[in-house]
C-alpha cells in the first residue's frame, strides 16, 4: 500500500468501454470535468490526477442494472471491477472529504448503468488522524465482564412507548435472568415520554443494585442519538451514572457527528446501521459493508450491526458473514480497527452453531429482541437458551445432543 | 394537518397482501416486532404505534425490482402508495430520530422488492425546534447584490489541483467578468496543497478588492466540509474576512454536523448533494429528494442543489423540475424553509429557456463549470452568454432573436 495514495475498489457496469469508464469516474473525482478547462495543465493533472490502478472485465449482461445510462451503439454492456487511486495530497487524511472523493457524484455518472463502491484502503495518515475503536472487543469484554463467548443481549422491547420506569423494570427482568448487554431500541432517544436523562437514572439504579449485588454491571447501550452537544452531554451523563456503553444511529448522526463523538468518547460506541437498506439493497448500486463501515471504525465505532444469519431482513448469510469477518480484520497494522460485531435480527437459540461454524469466533455480541423477551418460559430461560446454544457451537457438540442436559435450548 | 403526528408516504413493491406490509412497516418502525411481546398492552399499542393512513394499489408488475424479498404464492406482485403516520410523543420534535423512524429499517424487510420514501409531513412543532434557512433567496440576493434574475455562479475548476493564489487568479478572472457566484468545487475543503486558511485569506483579497472598486461583492461558497468544530472555526474565519457565504457536502457531515452548522451560521449555507447518486438512482429504492431534502431545509441549508436540464448525470428533466419546485413550496406556514436551488451540472446558455419555462422563476443559481470558463471567447463571454440566455428567457423573448443584439449568446 503506497503511503501517498489512497485506492477504492467499484464493481461497475456500463455500455461504453470500461475503459473509457473508469477513465472518467478518475477525472470526475479529480482535476477533469466534462469540458477541457484552463488551467488543467500536463503537471496539475501529474500531481492531482486519480488513476485507475486495476480494471479487469468479468462478465455481460443483457439488460442494463438501472435506467439512465447512456445509449452506446458500440455493443454490450459489461461489468468490470476497477480500482481508483488518488493523491493523499488531494484532499490530506481527512475522512469527510474523502467520502465526497471515492463517492461523491460517481453513481450518477450517465456512463453507468450500475456502480457500487466494494472496499476502500487508506495509508496510515488516516490511522493518525482519527480515534478509531477506543474499546472495541477487548475493552467491552473488560466492561462488561464476558471473558469468553459473546456477550448474549438484547433489545428493549416495545421498541418504543415505555417510560423510564417501565424501562427499568424490564431491564431489572433482564439482569436477574443474567443478561450481558442491553441495548435501547433505535426508535427511542429522548422521546418526551422516556427523557434521556430519566431514563439513565432509572436504569442505571437497576443496573448498580445488580453490580454490587452479583459483581456483573450489564452492559446497557443508552441511545444518545440527537445534536452533537447533546450528545456529548448525554455521553457524560451515562459515565457520571455509572454505564458502560452509549449507542449511536450513523445514518441519523452522521460522519461529522460520529467522528466528534469518537473523540469524545470515554465508553464504547455502539453503531446502528438502521437505514442501511437504502444504501445496499441493490447488488449493482452504493455501499459494500466492507467499504462503508471502514469510515466508521475510523471514527470510533466499537460495536458495529451486521444482521445475522437467517434473519428477517433480505440480506442473505454469506453477505452477513462478509461483513462480520470485515469488521475483524485489521484496518492498519499499528493501528487495526476493529470493531465487535452485533448479530441481531430474528435471531434465537437456532443460529448460533451455523454462526459460530462460519465466522471462527466468539467474539461478537448476539442480540435477540423476541428470541428472550418471548420466551414460552420467560426472559432467564431465554438468555438460557441462547447461552447453551453458544457453549455447544463453541464445544463442538451438537446442539441436539447438548439440549438432553439442557432442558431450555430444546424449546426453540 | 394534526399537530401530534407526522406522516411520511412511500412508493412499495410487495409480493404479499399490500395491507399486510404497509402493517408490517407500521410495526417494525414503532411498537412492533416479529413476534408478540409482553408489555404490549392494548393501551400502549394505541399511544404509540405507526398507522396506515391510507393505501392505494397502483400496479402490478411481473417480476420483482429487488432481489430478497419473501417468496409468496399467493400472487401477484403489486405496488402501492402508503402513508404512515406516527405520534410526535414517540421521539420529540427531533429531526435524527425522525430519520431513524421514517427511513431505518424499512428498505431491509423482507415483505418488500421495492420502497422509496416519496415525502415526509411534519407538524409545527419542528419549524419551532430548528433554525431552517437563515437567508434564503432574499438573503442571498441582498448579500449578494443580485436583485432579479439568477445569481450566474461557477464552480473552481480543475476541481483540485490549484493552491491559494491560483484559486484568487481565477477568482479575479472570474469577477472582472461579472459573475454572480462562485464555488469550491467539492473535492476541495481543506487539502495540504491548498489550505482552507490561506486560500480564504487569497480569495478574499480579490473578492473585497473589486468590491472596493465596482460595489459588487461577488459570493463564493468555501466548502468547509469538515468536523464540527473545524467547520464553526472555519464559518467564522469567512465571517471575519468578509465572506458571504459557506459550502458544505451533506452526505459527508450528515444530519447532525449540518444542523450544528445551522445553529451556528450567520451566512447562507450552500449545500452540495455529492453522493445523492446512492440514495436515489433506483426509482424503487431509496430517498426521493422531495423527502430527503426536507431534513436539510430545516437543518438550515440555504442553497440546494438539483441537478440541472440536460445535465451530464442520469437523472431526467422531470425529476430534476420536481426537486426544485418542492424547494421552493413552504414547508410549514409560518416558516416556509424555502431553499434556493442550485442548477448545475452540464449547464451552459442552452438550458434558461426551458428551465424558466418549467420552473416559472428565476430565484435560483444557475452554475456553470465548464459552460464559464470554456467558453471560446473566455471566461467574461461565457457569464455573457448565460445572463443573455437567462435576460432572454425572463423577457421571453426566443433565444434566437435575443442573439441578434447579443452576439456572445450565439456561440453556445
Amino acid at each position: 500500500m503506497s503511503t501517498d495514495r489512497f485506492e477504492a475498489d467499484y464493481l461497475i457496469e456500463t455500455p461504453v468501454s470500461p475503459q473509457a469508464a473508469a477513465e472518467a469516474m478518475a477525472g470526475e473525482q479529480s482535476s477533469g470535468t466534462f469540458v477541457k478547462i484552463p488551467g488543467e495543465t500536463q503537471e496539475l493533472k501529474e500531481r492531482s490526477s486519480a488513476r485507475v490502478e486495476y480494471l479487469e472485465v468479468i462478465e455481460e449482461v443483457s439488460c442494463p442494472s438501472l435506467s439512465g445510462a447512456a445509449q452506446s451503439p458500440e455493443g454490450p454492456i459489461q461489468r468490470a471491477m476497477v480500482t481508483l487511486s488518488w493523491p493523499v495530497e488531494n484532499i490530506g487524511p481527512d475522512l469527510l472529504n474523502l467520502m465526497a472523493t471515492v463517492s461523491g457524484n460517481l453513481f450518477e455518472l450517465k456512463q453507468f448503468s450500475g456502480l457500487r463502491i466494494l472496499d476502500i484502503r487508506l495509508p496510515d495518515a488516516f490511522a493518525s488522524a482519527y480515534p478509531g475503536p477506543r474499546f472495541g472487543i477487548e475493552g467491552t469484554r473488560r466492561l462488561s465482564g464476558v471473558g469468553t463467548g459473546p456477550l448474549i443481549g438484547t433489545i428493549v422491547k416495545p421498541s418504543v412507548g415505555f417510560g423510564p420506569d417501565e424501562t427499568a423494570r424490564l431491564v431489572d427482568t433482564l439482569a436477574s435472568a443474567g443478561i450481558d448487554f442491553i441495548k435501547d431500541d433505535e426508535l427511542q432517544a429522548n422521546g418526551p415520554s422516556c427523557p434521556f436523562d430519566e431514563r439513565v437514572d432509572a436504569v442505571m439504579r437497576v443496573i448498580n443494585d445488580h453490580a454490587n449485588r452479583t459483581g456483573k454491571k450489564v452492559m446497557f447501550a443508552f441511545n444518545i442519538t440527537g445534536e452533537i452537544d447533546d450528545m456529548r452531554r448525554r455521553h457524560d451523563l451515562v459515565v457520571a451514572k455509572g454505564g458502560t456503553c452509549v449507542m449511536a444511529s450513523l445514518n441519523s448522526v452522521g460522519l461529522a457527528g460520529m467522528i466528534a463523538l469518537g473523540r469524545h468518547a470515554e465508553l464504547p460506541i455502539h453503531a446502528h446501521r438502521n437505514g442501511w437498506g437504502y444504501l445496499s439493497r441493490h447488488p449493482m448500486l452504493g455501499w459494500s459493508y466492507v467499504a462503508w463501515s471502514k469510515f466508521w471504525r475510523l471514527a470510533g465505532a466499537d460495536h458495529m450491526h451486521v444482521n445475522g444469519l437467517s434473519n428477517k431482513f433480505c440480506e442473505d448469510d454469506d453477505s452477513v458473514i462478509t461483513s462480520a469477518k470485515s469488521l475483524l480484520t485489521p484496518m492498519f497494522s499499528e493501528k487495526p480497527c476493529i470493531s465487535m460485531p452485533v448479530f441481531s435480527s430474528g435471531q434465537s437459540a437456532v443460529q448460533p452453531p451455523e454462526t459460530y461454524r462460519r465466522l471462527g469466533t466468539s467474539d461478537l455480541i448476539y442480540a435477540a429482541g423476541g428470541g428472550i423477551m418471548a420466551h414460552p418460559d420467560g426472559p432467564a430461560a431465554g438468555v438460557d437458551s441462547l447461552r447453551q446454544s453458544w457453549d455447544a457451537a463453541i464445544s463442538g457438540v451438537e446442539a441436539e445432543d447438548y439440549a438432553l442436559t439442557h432442558p431450555h435450548l430444546l424449546e426453540h
